[in-house]
């Protein structure tokens, strides 16, 4: 096999971000979120469920006494925390969080087997039920999140006293399963270990972990089909009985195997989980039937079943993927995971073949659904992110159930906060991808990055106005004169760009345009300054027609940022305001607005309800409307006001109504 | 206590129903219907689940071995099959048929225990638990339906087997049940006892049934809560564990006292079959508090909670109303039951004040709902009546789970098909009401009826050109002349009607109107014709700006069928049809198309999907609609043409586009 020829991503070591929007979220990563999320994790907050993962591990080392508390993939919660810790430390040193870890790091390698083996819940609740009921139970799942935090906090503290731990965990891991007699031919229910032994592998370069991986994937969906034969083997027992995880095989993409698989069925976070270890895998071993696959089922979420917010899932049931051109606002699952997850898909396809519709979709699901996840507290958070809420309905109606209005402080099963801190705390290694003589820009986030090219130290600063603004500065910062390429992205809200190169405009070539990117291959001096202005105005976006929620309807973007109404500007029932698309649209920067923001006011109409009284229906009638504006805010910046509506997609005129 | 002066429904002895609609309806019901479930009731329907309801009473009336099966109130089917039986006997003899209904009326009476109780589920299953689960288990709804059974029973046959069981039964309630010291304060979480024990009183005349209904009535919702208390009582035991019965105290209208309740909350067959019990306690007392809490919730049902096909419930979970003006098409419950109760409890209030919006629901709900929920061969039914179905996205997306797209051959819970069957079968008790010197006309569908008024015996034949034509004609019948008035109801969809008295145009003055009825009071004369035209245009329809569903949408309807598109005749994709509200609507009789219906055929424009391909949103881009013609049946002959998607409210033009 051979490798695929892929651009690297930078390491955290050689990006510091540097940016008016950004750097306050990694700030508040470091203050709050990851301090708070401690506390969370040691059931120190107030008026949630406890979370009982750091104890967990103390009863499991021996050090405490007690009961396993919790979902049986709590492990995962103190891991995706530790990888957050590992990120922050490589941006920055703070001896303080360090020695939390380290600590927390002791407990855990005490909470591990003689034979490697690591889970608190069947360590203390099922000690005879390992690797039973892989459909369900999440250990390797647990055991991938592991490995991902011990690469981050090796990366960054050079301490391996985790690595350690994990690489004793894959190697029990290794033992267990593989095509080997003997072994067992089964795989997690919820993608993971894939893509974590995939990093496990950069980290090692020990081939066994590349193997491992590609078998996980590839067993997944074969028959006889091993969630039967593992289903019968412990005579039917169920961890979650109300969603058949071991027989409703589309819900864990074992319906069929992963090569074969044309559309994206069932949980969306192991989807792109999935996914993301395909790439990896298939980058590495250059494997063109397994890229072709990611292919597929990227086309399919992207063009069939993926919000305009980057959300993807539209079904509370089993947290799913429905059919194509399914996509309610209002009883959207789009858990916030799943956008996070969608995003690790795109940068490893970024990684393979630089095409921008992969940083488009990144980009889209980082500025609206994942910080939307997020309150500017840093201590609130959604899992759920609908594109339309009607508050009252969500109290009452059941098919609402899932959905909250305000985020929440912490949940049971709280996979989503430590995502976002994981995410956030690691932007960094998202912006740019070096391949060959190229630098990749994929988004525009202030920063500075060391990287050596053309033989040379190259120290290139990007400064942006984003998300406000498309107005971009990079300064190259050289020794002396050297040849390589930039290329910068052409985002898919963007006009046609205007680069100037020392003041000096750019006339863009069509040869110069590739895949969404303007490659400007140069000689660059010491202290070269590039201008690139995206212009930016306010896209009225409309759904394909086969999706029923969107008809008749149009949402605004502006740049990245989807918009939204929210009833603290316009008052409740959203649903009668309707918008022209072709009306004049003011933008304003709202320096006092939920921390900073561009709002859109627009020429809109509100359908009154004079004349309707207590009837409920009535023939023969025309609709008033009445001239009004409509306030739009960016979707991530939603209910931050208290509780009240928000719709992202809005009625359009329709011309039948008489306006007065 | 003193009597309100109520109208009097006529008794089926007195009324043929012969119509060219609706007769054949009934002779369905005879020939098919209840035949079909007499079938189903003794398990004879191949490929469905057995109902065993007549198995548990021969088990418990000892006659063979066993156990029971089914649910909890699976004794009511036999019930409402008898009481429908009951009705036909009372049309038209049928020994057969009669001796079939007394050979199950001996069984039941062999299951009935000394003491008068009669439940087959806590015979066999829960011997010491009887009265120990009100909230849930459904003893005294299925008893209700017992009695009412028994009274349709009696009045047709003469016989009075069957009504001494009920008397029995209703004895032995009436020694457990009431304020009296040492009795249990308690009452069904299903309401269905006190609209039956009622109809005991009007049959025996005995006070006490009277009193007992108004006891079950006014102890609802009273404090200390009695579901509490038989909760603690029965240390907990649940019988339907998902719905929290026992604690979510509006599920049943128990958290408020009758009189104190403002908006109609939770089941929704509960709420109508309870208000048909108060507005049938309040007739006969003159209880204005009970009447006044009748009228706020009959206004809460039809301004704010009501579909425009007289369904109610909008949401699976609980089968339940929600919140005002919160009314989905595609997860409506609509359950044909609740439209069946809210046309008893409209014939009830319609008795005590004859206003013609309770006869516009009745017709509103029988018309559309009703005689949807039932298929033309008279063997399948719909249990819930969306307004609206995608069938490929009810296949997958669990928020549609409860949604049937074809009519279904039987239930687990068969509660809807002998609740039809019991309707047509008295559906010619609905149509007039007798008060003082009037006779109410309050539906037009062609009849006989013999009747006492002004001292002098009255034939009045109606003959109709309902639903198609807004046509009727009455022929007074008498031996010498007669003054008496005749009240014709004019519908909420008719234009300004037209009225001949033996050819001769009637003027119709002010106050000959009186609550939507045109009083003609004269001097009538043997033979004498009265024409009435009812105009009966198509009439686009729109909802009340506060719901959501409907905003930018119209549906049609024409007289009181309400219409929708198929894909049988409009191919799939309905929701990109897009139709004018003024348009010219062609109205075509369409003698071979299921069964004979009338068709509207409109100008429409269908958006097109051009220019979209693999795109799933795009910016600034304008929607082509493409000229076409749309064509609506009426909802009620919905999915009788395979599965396919069906939508009653329909996208109305949008200005911003273009046309071509
Ligand atoms: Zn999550
Ligand atoms: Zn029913």
């Amino acid at each position: 096999m051979r490798n695929l020829s892929v651009s690297t991503d930078l390491s955290l070591h050689n990006v510091t971000v540097q940016d008016n929007f950004w750097s306050p979220y990694i700030s508040l990563v470091r203050d709050v979120v990851v301090p708070y999320q401690w506390e969370a994790l040691n059931d120190r907050i107030e008026g949630t469920e406890p979370s009982r993962a750091i104890r967990n591990f103390k009863i499991a080392a021996g050090l405490e006494q007690g009961e396993f508390y919790g979902m049986v993939f709590q492990d995962s919660d103190v891991a995706k925390w530790l990888e957050a810790v590992g990120y922050l430390l490589e941006l920055q040193p703070d001896p303080e969080l360090e020695e939390i870890a380290d600590n927390v790091i002791e407990i855990i390698a005490k909470a591990q087997h003689a034979d490697g083996y690591l889970n608190t819940y069947f360590t203390l609740k099922e000690p005879d039920g390992r690797w039973t009921n892989l459909a369900e139970c999440h250990e390797l799942y647990c055991a991938g999140h592991l490995i991902e935090a011990a690469v981050a906090y090796s990366n960054a503290t050079g301490k391996n006293r985790l690595l350690d731990v994990a690489i004793r965990l894959a190697d029990c891991i290794d033992e267990a399963f593989g095509p080997e007699e003997g072994k067992i031919k089964g795989y997690d229910g919820h993608q993971e270990i894939e893509l974590a032994l995939m990093k496990l592998y950069h980290a090692t370069s020990n081939d066994k972990y590349l193997r491992l991986a590609s078998f996980f994937l590839d067993q997944r969906g074969q028959l006889p089909h091993f969630y039967d034969e593992e289903y019968e083997r412990r005579k039917g027992a169920i961890h979650f009985p109300e969603l058949r995880m071991a027989k409703d095989r589309s819900y864990s993409q074992a319906h069929l195997p992963v090569r074969m698989q044309q559309t994206a069925e069932g949980h969306a976070v192991r989807v792109v989980y999935m996914l993301t270890g395909m790439a990896d895998v298939a980058a590495e071993t250059g494997d063109e039937g397994l890229l072709q696959a990611c292919r597929t089922l990227w086309n399919n979420i992207v063009t069939k079943r993926m919000y305009i917010t980057g959300a993807i899932g539209s079904m509370a049931h089993g947290e799913s993927f429905t059919l194509d051109y399914d996509l309610p606002s209002d009883t959207a699952y789009a858990e916030t995971c799943a956008s996070i997850g969608l995003i690790f898909f795109a940068q490893r396809m970024l990684g393979i073949e630089p095409k921008s519709e992969y940083a488009d979709v990144l980009e889209r699901a980082l500025y609206n659904t994942v910080i939307g996840g997020m309150s500017r507290d840093g201590k609130h958070f959604f899992y759920v992110n609908p594109l339309e809420v009607w508050p009252e309905a969500n109290r009452v109606n059941k098919n609402f159930e899932h959905v909250k209005v305000e985020r929440q402080q912490w949940f049971g099963c709280a996979c989503c906060p430590p995502n976002i801190a994981r995410l956030l705390a690691s932007l960094g290694s998202y912006i740019y991808s070096v391949k060959d003589n190229t630098v990749y820009s994929h988004l525009y986030i202030g920063s500075q990055i060391q990287l050596e090219l053309a033989g040379q130290k190259v120290h290139l600063v990007q400064q942006s106005e984003l998300p406000w603004e498309g107005v971009v500065r990079f300064k190259v910062g050289l020794q002396t004169a050297a040849r390589f390429k930039l290329a910068l992205r052409i985002p898919d809200w963007s006009g046609e760009p205007e680069i100037r190169i020392n003041g000096e405009g750019l006339t863009i070539s069509p040869d110069q345009r590739k895949d969404g990117y303007v490659h400007i291959d140069r000689e660059w001096s010491p202290g070269d300054i590039l201008h690139l202005v995206l212009p930016m105005p306010v896209q009225p976006m409309k759904g394909n027609p086969l999706i029923r929620e969107t008809i008749g309807k149009i949402a605004f973007q502006r740049g990245p940022m989807v918009y939204c109404l929210e009833e603290a500007d316009n008052g409740p029932n959203l649903h009668q305001l309707v918008v022209k698309s072709d009306a004049d649209k003011q933008v304003v920067f709202e320096s006092g607005l939920l921390g900073g923001l561009q709002s859109i006011t627009v020429p809109a109409y509100r359908i009154r309800e004079d004349g309707w009284a207590d009837k409920l229906y009535q023939a023969n009638i025309d609709m008033e409307l009445e001239a009004t504006t409509a306030r739009f805010i960016p979707y991530f910046a939603w209910a931050n006001r208290g509780s009240g509506e928000m719709r992202v997609w809005v009625a359009e005129t329709m011309a039948s109504n008489k306006f007065i």
